[in-house]
């Protein structure tokens, strides 16, 4: 009478193994939680250094139709074997390994290893030397899922900038604002990941807001310039200020920038409406309606929501993105379904789980 | 390129329309919420009479792909015509609908309406003169999977009476403990619903936790009463307390009875592991792991624990749901499948949203 | 042995009565929960028309010493014979009530109706004709503490216009930035009062971030408009946007403006060193540490952080006020002491309440 | 024009210089925010090994006017010359160091050390040998107060013994219930400690809760038994069961227990009136409304409420408290106060932080 996970769910096409490493933290935990709603992809293994031997039910409680797969360790030839790999994993840690894993195999970093292609904005802000760049997983941007259809490297766009670059990249590249955004941004604590720091724990966070990184020193301020400057085929300068807020998911991104001479708020408009009208995940809300965090939650959408203030001439977007889901794990899923040319939109939430 | 929402799913077989009503409040939408991922059931319309001619989006803006739906009005001529009909509404307002629904019509009531089989506990605890009771949506309960196939007429449980069944129903079916139950549930905010009190506002709930209905008073006694009572073939004494937690999904529900001479921890675990062995929704954790709502947020999964305190004589269950997934919709779309006939678990999460 | 509610306070000056309106608020309720720890300052009534007759206790269960007293109507009949009373009202009932009061009792008024000085700008964005500008209660501003002392009529600065002006009023002043401030906000749902909407339920905000009042909309804009332009000596372009966040209590703003030419970290920092050296209330932090709203809940005390981002080119600074404390009734109480002669922080106090 | 920190209270008394030991956890700087606004007692020096020649201020951020505190060490030489020593230590750390105190200091140990009276117990619970009982710090069991003046040695309750005691002895010392008692608590994640633990980050805890220490294994168990059982006169079994909720501060006790035969509400009600009609800090709420954690947030105070279910037949009682001030740092306060001869309520919170 115990129906087997995958009941649901007619798989009438090919199918890929996938393994998972960083698979006991919380992006890893995310990438297997949709794996179980994929139906072309499946789960095949869980890797992670720090917890190998360990079942995966102690480690990810949530994750119940996996609980009792073991952990194992995380170097390449423990990830050999798969048709597709994901390496979520903290930055520094991907390129080694993926230069291990036969070229065939699709290899998706949730990391930052892969994403900046300038070697210099690299070393200034990671250090070191740069592996170089992958086709960046956001299929969203203009010509990119052209070059994610086949692709074998995917880097996963960072959830800011997922966030931001959804939120500003129409208005740059049509012209509607100059390019100098100002970002504030709300985000949920899992976005600090999972080790245990005294400020993330939940008497620090309950009940407080707080920033951090303020005066440009995020790790994700070049990621953002890099899309949003090819959006606006220009160097655009950018203020980002996170703060962290008392929920375990979700980004709000508040963002802003002067409006171009002669541009009104039906123009700003237009230029969102024309960008996201045939996105399955990117949702232009209805004019007076305001993104929450909530609508997205779980989901691999976007909610997007424009308006011009006349007094302060800024045009003024908001978009709300789960962090773990388009922000990572979704949009990961998103580009390896492109990239192995099954439906994008396969497995992947398109409601949100509110209240 | 924009995928239709229904394309990850390849539906091989029956399709059923369905139509909700009380679809703007917390039931109802995650009645919809789950639809959205099912391969047989398909959301045809929504039903509310306070806000009928208004957009679905406006009033749930997670639902993103309904919408554009038309709420539409909900008296029984407008639910006319749908395969399956789930009423997500106030109790004592569906027996008057289900009346005049055709007997072929799956008719699902989320309330009250129809769970309890004595009228004289129906006439002290909600007042007036009973509607009779339907098969009781709990397929978990022995004996129940029968009654449920084929019906055309299905009462939802309680979110509680989920909870608390399925924590004591093993132990009082196997005589571990005596008919003495004490219970103390945590419950999110969802659970009182949509309708803007002063003492469910954020600011009244975040950073607090209070009781409600002490002593007997809340509505859902009599119902675990009637289940409890069922499992032991004997009346059993519910002591029972809800308590409202700053959070908007999920029960946690701490139950304990006095053991029976006799009995130690290996029999009492017995007895729940042999209940849910084959359950697909019911895990029982691996000893010394506890239950936490986190690990069925969103999910159709119950966590359950058992212990025994040798001090106190007393056995003790933890058992986790979300009260709206398998405390409501998720309960109901599960007993669906089962009166139509597909598989039970079709369309319904058995991963948790977290953290 | 039942110690009186005074004990701990030796009061060897003089007291002063204190009648509150709006009582039952989220507001007035603060303003009672300071009085009780005031040495000179004794609530001798509580006032709110909606609930006149009730025991305070059933509306304020916080107010535990307090909770036999009785809310009375609060006509302008009954507010007579206080010496100080505190006006917890929507915007639009203070003007009418103040000018039936004595010119010689101390009219303190927590809501918009006196805080603009420009007629028009009223007229603008709250309608109808001005009641006239009162002296406005932020005692940091420059020569702002002689002009409410002595004042018998005190308008109460908005929650948001007290953390952005003491956030940006220093470097406006000093000439650091340019005038043209963007200030996003995250603020608990206490701000939005107590008056039950669905949006508001805690089911909604818990786990949840959004904006509103977007695109200039806030009408605490003006307000800023007017602190921030009166520090600069010309007007100010300031671009607003409010947030609600999953807590009950305080205020973030994150504010930035274009560093003028010439200007260093090192000179921004001093202007601030500078305008805040001898302020009881207001901290900046050692370079290094930001603010959280959990470290000023509670309390009359304001925390500020400042930077420069030399890449945007923009002074960056953030400010953690709670709403209801310093950026509502303790701002009130300071502003009191100052016109009543008694020592400013009186019964104000100085530590946050965490975790 | 700046305010020193005590301009608000006029002490006309005695003053006590007050050493903190653990100062940079939530129980020690829960004490020094109480000291700010005592009149008697004046925090002069704060300690914690671990953080030793560090600001106070990076440690606890809301204590402002202590920021630039220096921590210094623990050792019981660095604790001498205080006329008052609070050691807000882990278990097993307080005995050795209050040996080599003055007998004529006051120490208060806020840790477990010196609660039970039973050296078996101890031997059971914590290991080792039993450093022996010292005056136990809930002032409202009867007699204690006396037991408390003058006394130079104080054991500070734990937290949830004194939600549970003051919610259950009134009943066992009247007779209104048998001595077999049913305890779930809900409690804010405070009482866990500010070590960095993943199951106490905030990502785990917001929109959770979970039960732990089931089936009588939390150590507070042995010193509700012994306080209830002195009530009681007899041995009293107690089933405890803690769980965790998504706050930072707070205990909701919900205790039950079988009638004895012939009590009615009434009779229950009475027991409770009169053992706290002179108490100044524990309220009994008016028949109807039940306790709320955010009622006594910050406050010494406890709200108690009590029902008979009549079909259950049970007496049920529901107190809250904050874990860390009523629960801790107050109660240690509140003791000291009887100790030292000063009013029992001077420099306590009479009102909760609220909303």
């Amino acid at each position: 009478m115990h129906e087997p996970v995958w009941s649901c769910i007619v798989n009438t096409g090919q199918t890929w193994t996938v393994g998972v490493t960083g698979a006991t933290g919380y992006a890893g935990g995310e990438v297997c939680r949709l794996l179980a709603g994929h139906p072309h992809l499946r789960l095949a293994g869980v890797h992670a250094n720090s917890s190998a031997g360990r079942r995966l039910g102690e480690l990810q409680p949530h994750l119940l139709p996996y609980a009792d797969l073991e952990v194992r360790p995380s170097a390449p030839e423990d990830l050999a074997g798969y048709d597709v790999v994901v390496l979520a994993l903290p930055h520094g840690e991907s390129a080694a390994i993926a230069a291990q894993l036969s070229q065939d195999t699709l290899v998706i970093d949730c990391g930052a290893d892969h994403r900046l292609e300038d070697p210099a904005a690299w070393a200034r802000w990671y250090g070191g030397e740069h592996a170089g760049a992958w086709p960046y997983g956001l299929p969203e941007l203009p010509g990119q899922r052209e070059k994610l259809a086949g692709a074998r490297r995917i880097a996963v766009p960072g959830c800011y900038p997922t966030s931001v670059t959804l939120a500003m990249a129409p208005a740059l590249a049509a012209g509607v604002v100059e390019p100098d955004v100002v970002v504030v941004a709300a985000s949920g604590t899992s976005g600090a990941g999972k080790a245990a720091k005294p400020h993330l724990l939940g008497s620090e966070v309950m009940g407080s807001v707080s920033a951090y990184g303020v005066g440009g020193g995020h790790r994700h301020t070049p990621e953002m310039a890099q899309t949003l400057g090819a959006a606006a085929g220009a160097p655009v300068k950018v203020s980002f200020t996170p703060t962290l807020v008392p929920m375990s998911r979700g980004i709000l991104a508040t963002c802003s920038a002067p409006l171009q001479a002669g541009i009104d708020a039906a123009a700003a408009r237009a230029a969102y409406a024309q960008a996201y009208a045939d996105e399955p995940f990117v949702h232009l809300l209805p004019e007076g309606q305001w993104p929450t965090t909530a609508q997205v939650l779980g989901a691999n959408t976007v909610a997007v929501q424009v308006t011009v203030d006349p007094d302060a001439g800024r045009l003024v977007v908001v978009a709300a993105v789960d962090n773990l889901t388009k922000g990572t794990a979704g949009g990961a899923i998103q580009s390896a379904n492109i990239a192995l040319g099954v439906p994008e939109t396969a497995g992947l939430p398109l409601v949100g789980v509110a209240p």
